[in-house]
């Protein structure tokens, strides 16, 4: 008995593509004796479809995809594929979360159970939760259909009060598919790998797990595919942030198959999902398009660079230095130098004499200059300006280069360096932006030495440093992992030997910037929790 | 027996401040003469707490909030007030949206049942679902207790299968308490007439209704509290768009009050509810700050400076004009005459200089311009960009103008005109700007004539109308209405009688803009759809 496991790609709303693209992997699995294939979830339509859930006609859609790819299995495999089904009770949500088994010209279904309603995930919002199992009798095996969630009941702050792994246990199973789609951050895998050998050790049974690969606007998606047995044992690994078709073949108890090494290093993990990004980014909307830059001589703007040339290649990248009064001989020479060693071209393109004449106008008018973040934010301003007529005259994207840490506290100035199609490292904390620029650098060796260890500045005015305005990013970042990600409260992260000052000072920013991050480019998710879709706060109100 | 409904105003996370208000209006109550005094729903945490519900010391706050307010219930009168408490089990969400019920030191409580997890609405990501009744035993009455949702189960496009209705009639109650947080929206009052209609005729029961009112960030709500009896006659109403504390006492098998007018007309309806969200946006944020409004001579801004002036007063307001070598003579003089009428002044910023001189620049490294949107987004990019500078220098807001048929469909310059601290009129389709500026002028007659009557023209070229690139607002509007609000597909749109190429080409532009409209500001929300929250959209995709 041999199972496929096809870790595959798919784009929301597709069907032509995704059904072709299943179909192609049917027949590859086919073709290599397997009796069964199995995808991840909603991978007919595209994972997340989000609010086209709401749209008859797409649904239809996806109901209508069936049939067509029944037609397309090959005789002596079966299929067991994501995909969404209307609910036609009168009451309850509208739609189940469903995995089709096709085989034969016939089709059973399975709806999800449980449907995570928390962070990014609102499948309450949609779906009905389904209540019988399914169990696909094939070759001997009794093989149980998950979908995702419903083999996470084992963490206990998920609060599940019924596990679908229980009914199947008592099916009396000898083997249980989860079909995921399961978005990527940097500590997903080691929760994933747990999830899976909790389940594997409390009911005695072989897991094999298929999770979707790819990236989705604000969801990035590494795959992970594998089979875990009883033991723990890991017995077959699909390689991460590629598509693959993993064959497990049962050898005595154990299913086996071939074992891609696991990225290790945060750095290359972040390097590997945000190339990812990028380029399906660009690819699912179609743009065969240039990703504009500007380039600041710092370490975000030289990462999103080394970024976006990995993943689009370096003649679809367009980079732009525009350099003010402010801007050091120091600034001059790292943009030459990192191009250099990408053996990359720039333009320079100066915002000094806007610069001059917009204060001399505003000069007029008010009699004099505020002196204050008014004048720094008018360069800002003037440089999204022109980056993005570059972007407009191109018909590019341009990339933003802000980090988290900025973001969170709301060091950037709105359309200006906070402007962008989409945020590449929106998620990613001024410290985990060096961890990433190592790792591109074991890659390529592109970003100068000096732009990493040099002290960050936003040269707005002269001599500025972050360090004026905000705590070292090593005192900083923990104090926001703790009040974002951890939910603490100001008293919590301070009974963790934090300055009680401090923390209010960060907290307070934290809340004042809200109206700003509401108006942020979507943002590549690879944290627990990102700005965006996954964190819903008001900007209005008055919660210290 | 008498029962005070009192439709408050409060903000959230500002417990001291509520809890005061709260006890400020029993203490009121009291003095008139009643038994019992009801709040809306969530009123001590403020509405809508969104994630700040993920925080252990905001629910922790609402559940101390409980006690203090206990001991300042004078007696012979009892509160019932909506707010959170902790699902003590171990299972299911940590939450439940709860009505309080507090006389006589003692609290009883009722958990919200139908949790609406749809459109802007996501309990279903915080609460569990309550299964017991409640019922209060006062002056002879048997009172039961709902929460909003609780009741609109009557539509039956909703889904419920379970009535909490149901319940409280089998416990033989007498009169039925509903708590609400019912957002506005131009047809949301009729809606709600007949939901409580329903229920009237239905159960054969009387209803008081108490609903919150004031502005939340994006959502706004006009009160509406009433007194509706089974015959479906309302006896009494509290006013809209304002706090109020209506009294109804026992009159035969009637309760009765008094009973304000309600509000006819859809023109009036959006400029009291736009006045009401800018007024509380303010202050609610704390912010004692000037407005700043860019006036283009066309009806977009004269409606926002006009919502802007009534709601902050017109020395709170700094309307700026920007004009450039586009900027007809007619605009020259309307703006002019505009600020006549307001008896305000206003100034005037070129923006001419700055765009000939970053035309000159960018000819010279491109050789020459692309002589298409590029040079017009640099014109309304250079505006926003002097917008905000005043908007820094005062410490204050700039105020978007675009409206909602605009931003549908992309015809707007991202980090231009599409910029802004708060989006007043983002929810108004461009065929409602004229019935806001009609009901504007009937209450202070600011805007000329011509602004209302004159084409549309974003004047960013020579001769430039709205319709060289869109269709008339008046075909446009109710297409957008059936896209977006009504989830049509192109083909049901067509069926409707509208040409197939143009729907297809207005959909393709719904579509390729959510990028766009991502980083739009926070929009009031006054459809039964707005951009923002209440839609979700993936950005990217291939859904045609």
């Amino acid at each position: 008995m041999k199972i496929a496991l096809a870790q595959i790609n798919t784009v929301v709303g597709d069907y032509q593509a995704n059904l072709d693209k299943i179909a192609a992997f049917t027949q590859k699995a086919h073709a290599q004796g397997a009796d069964l294939v199995v995808f991840p979830e909603l991978a007919l339509c595209g994972y997340p479809p989000l609010d086209l859930l709401y749209r008859p006609s797409f649904v239809r859609a996806c109901e209508q995809a069936v049939r067509p790819l029944l037609t397309r299995v090959p005789e002596g495999i079966g299929v067991v594929v994501g995909g969404i089904e209307r609910n036609p009770a009168p009451h309850g949500r509208r739609l189940f979360n469903t995995a089709f088994y096709l085989e034969n010209g016939q089709v059973r279904t399975y709806h999800k159970q449980l449907l995570p309603s928390y962070d990014v995930f609102d499948e309450c919002r949609y779906y009905e939760p389904g209540r019988a199992p399914l169990v696909i009798e094939k070759g001997g095996e009794r093989i149980g259909v998950t979908i995702c969630e419903d083999i996470w009941h084992v963490l206990p702050e998920l609060r599940y009060a019924h596990s679908p792994m229980d009914d199947l246990a008592r099916e009396d199973v000898s083997l249980v598919l989860n079909l995921s789609a399961s978005p990527f951050s940097v500590a997903h895998d080691a929760v994933r790998q747990e999830v899976l050998m909790r389940n594997g050790a409390r009911y005695g049974l072989p897991l094999l797990y298929v999770s979707m690969v790819g990236g989705q606007t604000h969801l990035l998606f590494d795959g992970g595919t594998r089979a875990m047995m009883p033991d723990g044992a890991v017995t077959a690994q699909a390689p991460f942030f590629e598509e693959a078709l993993l064959i497990v073949e049962k050898k005595g108890d154990r299913w086996e198959g071939s074992r891609a090494p696991s990225v290790a290093d945060d750095g290359d993990r972040l390097r590997r999902a945000l190339v990812m990004a990028l380029r399906d980014y660009f690819d699912k909307l179609g743009l065969n398009r240039r990703a504009i830059v500007g380039v600041s001589g710092g370490i975000d703007s030289a990462v999103v660079l080394a970024l976006a040339a990995e993943a689009l290649g370096p003649e679809a990248v367009m980079p732009v230095f525009l350099p003010s009064r402010f801007t050091s001989e120091t600034t001059w020479r790292l943009v030459a130098e990192l191009h250099q060693r990408m053996g990359a071209t720039y333009e320079t393109v100066s915002i000094d004499e806007h610069y001059e004449n917009m204060l001399r106008q505003l000069e007029a008018h008010w009699g004099s200059l505020p002196g204050n973040v008014t004048e720094e934010n008018i360069q800002a301003r003037l440089r999204q300006t022109i980056l993005m007529a570059y972007a407009n005259r191109e018909n590019g994207v341009m990339l933003n280069t802000s980090n988290k840490s900025e973001l969170a506290v709301g060091y950037g100035t709105l359309y200006g360096d906070m402007a962008g199609g989409v945020s590449v490292i929106g998620d990613v904390l001024k410290t985990q932006v060096y961890q990433l620029a190592r790792a591109i650098n074991r890659a390529h060796d592109w970003i100068p030495e000096k732009i990493i260890t040099r002290p960050p500045s936003a040269e707005l005015k002269a001599d500025q440093k972050d360090t004026d305005t905000l705590p070292p990013y090593e005192v900083l970042d923990p104090i926001l992992v703790m009040l974002i990600e951890q939910e603490m409260s100001v008293e919590e992260v301070v009974q963790q030997g934090y300055d009680e000052g401090l923390v209010r000072r960060v907290w307070g920013m934290v809340q004042r910037n809200e109206y700003k991050r509401y108006q942020f480019p979507n943002i590549f998710r690879v944290s627990d929790r990102a700005f965006g879709y996954g964190r819903r706060v008001p900007i209005v109100g008055r919660w210290v």
